[in-house]
């Protein structure tokens, strides 16, 4: 599992007076960056080889300006060239969202995707759910 | 169908040169404004009275900056409290991006779900696709 | 004048009910395109050939979502090679914000500032406030 | 001096390669969170006084997604409804951005601002640059 805490910024609260749902999206990007540096170390902006296929975020609780969430990633897929993560986002114990996103590897010269490596693979299943 | 037209904005690009994904959910909140007005036609921010349950978004085709952007929007399914849309993103003839929601009528009195009316089931079947 | 009507987008506004402070920036942004398209017509990103120095906002009065803004960009000052443009935003007959900003002419390759041409003077006149 | 240290978000970036300048107002408006915890400790968004009258960001060097940023806030004027702080974004030992903002205790109910309290001004002393 990988995980990161983040403190939700007052921007990102709408006037429902809770968290945007559109906020998860960045939040799960933000949480990709170790997947990122499996793919691309140094996350060279130049070399990038990954492009997002699809998102899916379940929303389970309303979100909460004035306490911290933390950001849980796991692999659950490994392709040939795309994989599968589980996202989840915590808030005071609860699970508050959730949602998977497929990941491509792929070359942005070509515009085609490409074979995950081994060493590529290794990594990534340090992180298997 | 629902249908707007958006220009795309020098801040939703990205570093690889094309439209960030966690761009496509707040379009897609901006293309629900209609459906928001079937449940409140005065879009009074006091009397809200939808939540959403799910988002998912299926990337097709990478997302330019300088051409305009027409989201669609179709009611899919009714059900009694919730409904589920389908919402695509379409740039020069091409579909480069589409995904379902769900979304829940809710008391936020209460924090419950509540019925649609038939007032509203009959405004949403208008956009049924 | 330049000007552009936008919608605010419910993502736009916080939990205080009203637009968030820090969409200005972004509608100021999306309002300097025909400054932007002076520089580059295309707006082609690789030819990218101004950057921002400074945005000052002041802000007047309480945005709300459900009325669209006007965005009227004045022409202030136009330097050897910079420039200073005015901002404006007005909802509902009212200038509820407003600031200057100073955007220079950039070689993004030497990263070095350059003249703005004859040409390029002759069309920001137009907008000159 | 408040600072807090912020990791640029790759949904951050802009086309041009580097962090867009709208998202500095957003980092800044995090790091006021020190300050909204002086006037309301427990940052209850019901009670919200606090509003922003006016930002000012000066644009020194381009900013890089991959390296943390930090935030540093100074107060550097206490008046009697309304306060001044000096913020500046530092990445990789340089100072890349800067800018003063105005922050006026404010009555949401009566829509009017009121007066300091000598314990919020004593707490405000600390962070005088």
């Amino acid at each position: 599992m990988l995980t990161i805490s983040l403190q939700p910024r007052f921007s990102e609260t709408d006037a429902l007076g809770h968290i945007n749902n559109t906020v998860v999206p960045v939040w799960f990007e933000t949480a990709r960056v170790p997947v990122f540096e499996i793919f691309n170390p140094t996350q060279n902006l130049t070399k990038w080889n990954l492009i997002l296929a699809k998102i899916e975020v379940n929303y389970v609780a309303q979100m909460s300006y004035n306490a911290n969430v933390e950001i849980r990633t796991f692999v659950k897929r490994i392709g040939n060239s795309s994989l599968t993560l589980l996202q989840e986002v915590w808030q005071q114990d609860q699970k508050v969202a959730f949602g998977e996103c497929v990941l491509v590897k792929f070359d942005y010269g070509t515009n085609q995707s490409c074979a995950i490596s081994e060493s590529e693979q290794h990594s990534l299943k340090k992180h298997i759910k």
